[in-house]
C-alpha cells in the first residue's frame, strides 16, 4: 500500500533501483492453473530493453527475468509469483557528476524533499528501469487475460508531431519506433535522431487498445475502469496526459454527436459508433477499449540547462550518457502492460461479484 | 476497497442513489483538532447542487446537509465524520419510460451487464448525484488543508469550444458558469443556452489549481501524485481527459523546451518555468499545480435517439425531464473536491514519513 | 481502511459515537441480487440493545435501522448498504462528572494519549454502541451466507466461572444469559445479579460455531482464516483472548493425539475429530467452525476505584450509570455478526479464484 | 492485498514456498535514514533457521539473506526493502511418498480443496519455511523501532505443560528451548527429546513482551492494537490461541479486581497493575505489551496415522523427514517479528495523526 503496489484482486509489488543489485516485481493474487513460463515474461522484457535500436539508450542490460515463486509444472499455483531482474551494467559513475547537481526535468529536487535522502546514482524508483518489472508482471496479466480471449496492443501514435496516418497492427513491431503506420515510422525514426544529434529530445503519443474485453469490468464510483486506467497511465514516469475513447475531442462536440446509439447484432447488444472508448459509467461496454498516453520528451538531455545544487549553488549541467533520445518506443510495452494489470484486476474483481465462466486453460 | 472508497490515509466511502432515501459519505482518518462546522460543507453543496441557475438542471434539491459523527464542540475528533444528504424531490415517473430501453450514453446497458439487476429510477450509482457526497467530503479536506495554507480552485477553461483567454479567479463565482474570464463567460452561457434550445447539450474542459502545495507530496512508483489526480478526476462521471502541466502539448515539444530549469528564490529551490504543473516524478515541486479535465457533453438530451431494450426490441428515445445541457459548471466543485482529498491524502501520508511542523489549529 | 473499516471484499466501515447524532455502517461489497430486508437487520439489532433482561443496562435505546442505501425490489443491486442507527437516550449527564477523571479499565486514558482531544460524553468510538453497526452489517453478512447455507450461532459457553456442560442450540435465545445450558444458565444469572449488587462486574467465555463452511475458505499465510477470526474477534472492546478448535488446550497435547485423522465419508474428505477447530493451514477444511472469545468483566463498576485526573491529580471515583454488570449475553450476537463478517468476506474472496456455483437467491 | 501481504503503513509481502527457489520479502513504507544492515536481518534469520540444536529439525539451510534494494550508504532510502533468502537443501524426495497422501494436521486436503492445484513437494505458502521471509521483515521493523528506544522479546513460557516458573531475560538464548526459566528449560528440553523418540511432538506458549511502547498506539475500532497482534500472532501456521494482558483469566475475575487503576508516576500517567497487558480499548497505554499464544504440536510425525489419499483411498502413514519435533523455540523469533511488525506499523500510522518527535537515526 504505501506506494509500490498497485491493483486490489491482482497485486503488483515492485521493488529496486536502477542502480542497485536488482529490480523485480511480486505479483499476488494469480488463480491457480494458468499456463505460464518464463519466455512468456521474458518476450515482453525484451521489448521493454534498452539497446534494441538506434532509438534507445545504448545501455547493455540483458533483461533476464528469474521466477522465484509461484509456478509448478508449467502452471500458475495460486501463490505470489516473484521475478527478479539483476542489474548489470548500471555505470554510477555516469552519475558521479550529478551527485550535487538538481537535474532539470529530473525528479531529483522533489525526491530530496520528500525524503530528505537521495541515492544519487541515478533516478531511484523514479527511474524508468523500474518498468521493467511492471513489464514483467504484465506478462502475468496477459497470461490471465489470454484465458477470456482478451488481447492488449500498443504502438506509438505520434511522435515529435508526426502521427500515424493508418494503424496496421501488424506494422508495429516491424519498425523501432512501434509505429502501426510503416510511411509514419520512417518520418518519426528521422526526427528521433534529428533530435538525438542536436543535444535534444522529443515526445510523443501512445495509444493502447484492448479487443475482447466483455462488458461489465469497472465499477461505477471511484474505481471506474478509465480511473484505474488514467492511474496506471499516470504511473508511468513520462506519462503527462491521459484520454479514454474521444478523451479531449468530446469536449467540443455535441451531445447529439458524441452518444453512441445501441444496436443488437448478433444477439448482442453493440454500439454502432465508439466514441465512448470502450467504457461508459466507469464499466466497459463489450466495445474495443481504447486510451492514449501523452508521452514527455525525456529530461536527459546533452544541451546545456541551468539549475542549482542541493546546497543551493547555481550550476550549468549537460546530462551525457546513455539517454533515449524518446521514450515512446519503449513506453509502448509499458503501456500494455499497465492496461493488462488493470484489466486482469477487475476480471478478477468481477468473478468475486459474478461467477465467470471457469477458466478453459484449468485444471 | 470495494469501489466505493477513495484514499488511503483519508478515506473517504460515499453511499446511495439519486432516487433512494439519501446519498452520503463517510471521511475516516480525519486527523483530531481540525476546525470545521456543517457550514463549511453546506458552502461547497450549494455550489453543486442543481437549480442554481439557467444552464443547470431545475431538479430542486435542497442538498441540506447532516453530519451524523466525528465533531466535538467545533473540532474533529479524529473518529470518522459520517454526512448524509436526504434525496427529497426525486421523480421516479420521469424515468418510468426508460424502465426498459439503454439510454445511448448512458451506463444503462454496461450496468445491466455488470450486476444482473438495474434499479431502473435514475443512474443509480452512476448518477451524477453522487458527487453531491464527494463535495461534503471535499469539504472536510478543504478544512484539512487550510490549515496548512493549501487552496484549491477550480474554474470553466472551455465550454463548447469557447476558451477563457485570462484567469480572473475573482470572476470565477460572478458568473453561472464559472469561468474566469467574464467575456469568455457570456459567450459561453450563450451558447449552453442555444444548445439547450435545439435539445442538445455541450462539453467542456475544467482546470484546477492548486496554490501553496508542499515539495514532497506524492510518491514515486504507482501513487504519483498525478496518478492519483488522474484516478480522481476519471473517477467524476462525465471525465474523458486528464492532463497535468503541459500535458499532451508536452508531447509535441523538445526536452529542452519543456524541462523546467531550476534557480534559487528567496532561499528556496524553484522553477523558472511550469511545465510540470508541480509536479515531477510523482512528487510534488512546490510550485502552483495545474491540472485539466476533459468533460464530455450530457447523455441526457431531448433529441431522439436510436437504442435497444433491455430485452433487445430496437427503439427511438427522447430523455425528456430536468437536465443538466451543459455538466462543467456543476463539475467544477467536484473537480476541487477530488483534487482536495489527493491532496489531504498525500498530506497525511507524507506525515508517516518525515513529520510535518504541528498543525497550527490543532489543540 | 484508517481503522474504522473491515474487510476487503465484503468492507464495512463503521461510524458514530455513543453520545452523538447516530451510530451507522456503510457495508460496500454485497453481491447483487441477494434478499434481504429492513427486519433481517432489526432481528439482530434487536438481540444486542440494551433493555432486554436483568442482566443488561438499562438505557432504554430502541436502536431502530434504517436503510438508506443499495436495495430495490428486496434484493441487493451491488451497491454499498448504508445503515443508520439514530442516538436516542444518550444521557451526556451521566458523564459530566467523568469530564476530568480517567475512569479506569477504560480507554480515557489511552485515548487521550492517541488523539489529544477527547470528547469525554461516554466512550467515543471505544463505546460498545459501536456495536451495534457491525450487528447491522453482520445481519447482511448472514443473508449472502444464507444463500450458501452457512449459519452461525453464538452461545454464552462460560460466565463468571460457571460454565456450560451441554449444547443445546434451542436453549439459547430461551434464557437471559443466551447460555445453551439451561441450568447454567441459571446459575449464571444469579452470579451477574450477585455482581451487580456488590457494585462489581462478571467476565466469561464465548463460543462461535459455524456450519455449513466449505472447505476452501480462507488463504493460506497473513490472512488465515483464524488470523482474520481473531482479528475480527480481539477488535470487540472486551475481547482478551481468542481460540480456534482445541485452543491452548492443543499446547499441552501431543501431535498423535491432536492431529485430526481423515476419512472419506460420502464422498467426501472428512475429519474423525475436530481439534482443528475447522481451519488447517489457514483454510477451512468443510468441518464445523469453532471458536471462543475471552470477555473480560465491564470496566464500569460502582465500587469506589482510585485513579487520575486528565490534569495529573489523584481522585477516588465510583462509576455509576445504567452499565451492564456482565456484556457476556451482548457480545454473543457482536461476536456472531463479526465471524459472519469474515466468512463472507472470504466467500467472496474465494469467488475470484475459482468460481463458485450461481447464487440460488440471484436474479 | 491477496493475502500475502501484511501490514497497512508498513506492508511486507512475502512469496516463495519451501521447495521452490526462494523465499523472500518486499518491506515497504519504510522511513528514510533508518540504520540498517544486512547483519541485522541474518541476526534475526540465524535465530529461526533449522539445525540451531538438538530439538530442531536437521534440515540445513543456511538461509543466507540478499539485500537487493531500498538500502543506501548503510541508511533505508524510503524505498522498498527486498530480500531474498534461497532455498538450498530442499529434498523433495523426502515428499515423493505424501504425492496422493493428504497428511493429517497439515494444509494438504484444506489447500487442495482451495486452489484445486497443489505442490505435494512440501507445504507450499503453509510451509514454515515462509516465516524465514517474516523474521527478515521483523528485523527491518526492529530497526524502525529501534530509533524509539522499543524493544520486543519473546520466550517459550509452557513447552510439552512445563512452564517457567519465573522469567529471566538473559537466560532465554542460553538454552535451546528459548526459555526464561534455566531449570524449566531442562524439563522442557528432556520432554521434547522424549517425544521425538516415541515418534511424536509437543506444543507449547509462547509469551511476547515489548518495553518502550509509547501510549497512544493502535485504533479504536477495528484496527484495535490487540486486534492486530491477533491477526498476526494467528497467521503463523502453529498458532491456535492468542491472549493479551490476562486473557482467558480475565474471563474469570470481577472487574474490581481486573481493572487497572492509574496513579501519576514521574509526571505520567502510569497503571498500578497491567492486567490488561498494556492495550485498553485498542490504544497502547505505555504500560509493557504482554501477548501470549498457543502452538500446537508439529503435524509432522513417525506414528503411524489413518488418513486418505486426494483420489479418494485410505493409507496409513508415518512422515519420517527431518521435522521439528517441537516448534516453540523456532516459533519465538517469528512471533517476535510478528510483533515488532505490528508496533512499528502503528508507529508510523500515528505519526500520520500525530507528529512523532524527529527519528534520532534520521540524517
Amino acid at each position: 500500500m504505501p506506494g509500490s503496489s498497485f491493483g486490489e484482486f491482482l497485486t503488483v509489488s515492485t521493488f529496486g533501483e536502477s542502480h542497485g543489485a536488482a529490480v523485480g516485481v511480486v505479483v499476488d493474487g494469480v488463480p491457480p492453473g494458468i499456463p505460464l513460463s518464463v519466455e512468456d515474461v521474458q518476450r515482453d522484457l525484451d521489448r521493454r530493453r534498452p539497446g534494441q535500436s538506434g532509438v534507445t539508450s545504448a545501455r547493455r542490460e540483458p533483461d533476464r527475468a528469474e521466477l522465484l515463486s509461484g509456478l509448478f509444472e508449467g502452471r500458475t499455483t495460486g501463490t505470489p509469483i516473484a521475478i527478479v531482474i539483476r542489474n548489470e551494467e548500471h555505470r554510477s559513475s555516469d552519475y558521479e557528476r550529478f551527485r550535487d547537481a538538481l537535474r532539470p526535468g529530473h525528479a531529483d529536487w522533489s525526491y530530496q524533499a520528500k525524503y530528505g535522502i537521495r541515492d544519487w546514482r541515478g533516478g531511484g524508483r523514479s527511474s524508468g528501469r523500474e518498468t521493467a518489472a511492471r513489464v514483467a508482471a504484465g506478462a502475468v496479466a496477459r497470461a490471465i487475460l489470454a484465458g477470456r480471449g482478451i488481447t492488449v496492443t500498443g504502438y506509438a501514435l505520434e511522435i515529435a508531431g508526426i502521427r500515424a496516418e493508418r494503424v496496421e497492427l501488424a506494422a508495429i513491431e516491424r519498425n523501432p519506433v512501434r509505429s502501426p503506420d510503416p510511411e509514419a515510422a520512417r518520418l518519426m525514426e528521422r526526427a528521433i535522431e534529428e533530435a538525438k544529434e542536436q543535444g535534444d529530445s522529443v515526445g510523443g503519443v501512445v495509444e493502447v487498445i484492448a479487443e475482447g474485453v466483455p462488458a461489465g469490468l469497472g465499477d461505477p464510483v471511484f474505481d471506474k475502469l478509465e480511473a484505474l486506467l488514467a492511474h496506471a497511465a499516470l504511473s508511468v514516469g513520462a506519462v503527462r496526459g491521459f484520454e479514454i475513447g474521444d478523451g479531449f475531442s468530446a469536449a467540443r462536440v455535441r451531445g447529439s454527436a458524441y452518444n453512441d446509439e445501441l444496436a443488437m447484432d448478433g444477439g448482442r447488444v453493440r454500439s454502432r459508433t465508439n466514441h465512448a472508448g470502450g467504457v461508459i459509467g466507469g464499466i466497459s461496454t463489450g466495445e474495443r477499449l481504447v486510451v492514449r498516453c501523452a508521452i514527455r520528451p525525456p529530461a536527459s538531455i546533452s544541451r546545456p540547462q541551468r539549475t542549482v545544487t542541493a546546497s543551493g549553488g547555481s550550476v550549468e549541467i549537460a546530462v551525457e550518457g546513455r539517454h533515449d533520445p524518446c521514450i515512446v518506443p519503449r513506453a509502448v510495452p509499458v503501456l500494455e502492460a499497465m492496461v493488462a494489470l488493470v484489466l486482469a484486476d477487475r476480471l478478477l474483481a468481477q468473478a468475486a461479484i459474478t461467477p465467470l465462466p471457469p477458466h478453459p486453460g484449468g485444471g
